[in-house]
């Protein structure tokens, strides 16, 4: 991912002192989580949030970094506060290839640290004087916990609808990219049409996003992706490819059997899927998010943040890690 | 505790308005988080945070129950938050008498709907324009994170200095007392000084309120606390009585002795905590926190307000549930 922000000199510039700016503001006067939330910062990650905040708060000139890296950094601050309590739920031990919190320090820690980060994302929230920011993004936080218990309820569903997958992963990615994209384009102040359409492209975007990471989780290998493959399935989360290959009329009931095993052959279940034309079937609807981007993205005229969005669904699309 | 409520009709009334405020934001749409906060809300609680925003709200005339409610819940729905993240790491089955969250629904959903409830706490801190009041309270929870990680990492630590166990409840309970009062008062217009007052008479009575919590922890029964006693020691979490009974020339060696025994014996920890003079060394500290507040309170006029403050030292210095 790193590739793409190089092409952009205008963001590569600013999230370089976001990644200094995040190093500022994590830190923690308490040892165990100061050191257990540098990791988390420097472990890396995609940065993708913060520069969809940065990238739509440009696309008028109306706001300044200075406003927009406090928030840039509430959202990525906020997403590593799902991804720590995410993984106490996954019993995850590798995130991004380095161990995770829960892993490395308990499921105790795991759990206030994530709260401190939550703490933390909305500390520098209130930073920002406007209230109607801050409702849309504690209203996000909530969705994202509706999403996640839904997903925990829903374990080993084999009967899973697409409507559920869908609302499921709108719930648990998309919001947060939706809402990344909302931030960026208010401090712009925007027209509200055109807050709506950006707030639309991230949403369209955060679909595509977590697709192709249900995807990589059937298709990819471990050193790829730096987490463990096969997780999810293992794990009863159920994702589109595997919805599809469930439909197949030839293969359903194997796979069907095979996943109802208390001893899962992973590597027989990615071969059932790849059997059929679940992936085919998968790409066409990440192409169908895509066009949705695209159209939203149509009636934007600043060239430079427009052409980055572009890329990016383009890239998110193609992403093999 | 419903008791001294009843002898203020004034706060008994608008403790019934936010009972009600309390159900209605309490609303869900994920049925399992629904069923899991109200499950909460309505298993009672003493509403002390609450009833400390609304009676110091009420110390000048320039705060209504409108402005006051939404953050009389605030600091509660927060409190739960903590509560049932707390319980993950002490393992309780019992809270209030009541079956909690982690033991009746999982750890899974006992995570995510802790962070459910402070993203409901901010959406109504989001409500205050003031965007200090914001800054007070997300900076009070990252200071309580900071508290339950100390507590954390703390356990089965027999050198625990009274200088650790104090700033320890103050990070694990004061600090939300404080920021309760700090809130009415802010609320209320009170001039600076009076709101620094206000703050500090709710962090010390936070302090006796988890001293007498404590206290109870070693000296009361199951049936009159609703929860388990020994808890504390037993996870390796000494609290004042302990440290006390620790430094007793007679008795400490062989207390030390016993709570080193992976199998611990509660009721002869208690005795032996019972056949020393830590009982009556924690009234002493916990006189002087009420002296302290008490002289906090003199400088207010607001006759009915001080009373209600003065009345609930006392109470929270004698309760015995």
């Amino acid at each position: 991912m790193k590739r793409l922000w190089d092409k952009y000199p205008f963001l590569r510039k600013q999230l370089d002192e976001f990644e200094e700016y995040l190093l500022t503001i994590l830190q923690a006067r308490q040892p165990l989580i100061h050191e257990a939330i540098s990791q988390l910062a420097t472990a890396g990650g995609k940065r993708i949030r913060p520069a969809l905040v940065l990238a739509t708060g440009q696309i008028s000139k109306k706001s300044s970094l200075d406003n927009l890296l406090p928030l840039a950094a509430a959202v990525e601050v906020m997403h590593m506060a799902t991804l720590v309590h995410d993984d106490i739920i996954d019993e995850a031990n590798l995130r991004r290839g380095v161990e995770t919190t829960q892993s490395r320090y308990g499921k105790d820690v795991a759990v206030f640290t994530g709260d401190y980060l939550f703490a933390q994302a909305f500390l520098l929230l209130s930073g920002e004087a406007d209230t109607e920011l801050l409702k849309r993004v504690a209203r996000a936080i909530k969705y994202i916990c509706e999403g996640e218990i839904d997903q925990y309820q829903n374990r080993y569903n084999l009967d899973v609808s697409f409507l559920k997958y869908f609302r499921r992963i709108r719930r648990k990615t998309a919001i947060l990219f939706q809402a990344s994209c909302f931030t960026g384009g208010y401090l712009a102040k925007l027209p509200e049409k055109s807050q709506y359409s950006i707030s639309k492209y991230g949403k369209y975007l955060g679909m595509i996003f977590q697709i192709t990471d249900d995807v990589l989780d059937v298709a990819s290998t471990e050193d790829l992706t730096g987490k463990p493959v096969g997780n999810d399935f293992a794990q009863g989360v159920y994702t589109l490819p595997i919805i599809f290959a469930l439909q197949d009329e030839h293969v359903g009931g194997k796979l069907k059997k095979e996943l109802q095993k208390t001893e899962i052959d992973k590597v027989e279940v990615i071969k059932l899927i790849h059997s059929t034309n679940a992936l085919s079937k998968t790409r066409q609807i990440v192409e169908l998010y895509a066009e949705k981007a695209r159209k939203e993205l149509k009636q934007f005229t600043s060239k430079k943040a427009v052409q980055f969005m572009s890329d990016l669904l383009e890239l998110v699309m193609e992403r093999n890690y």
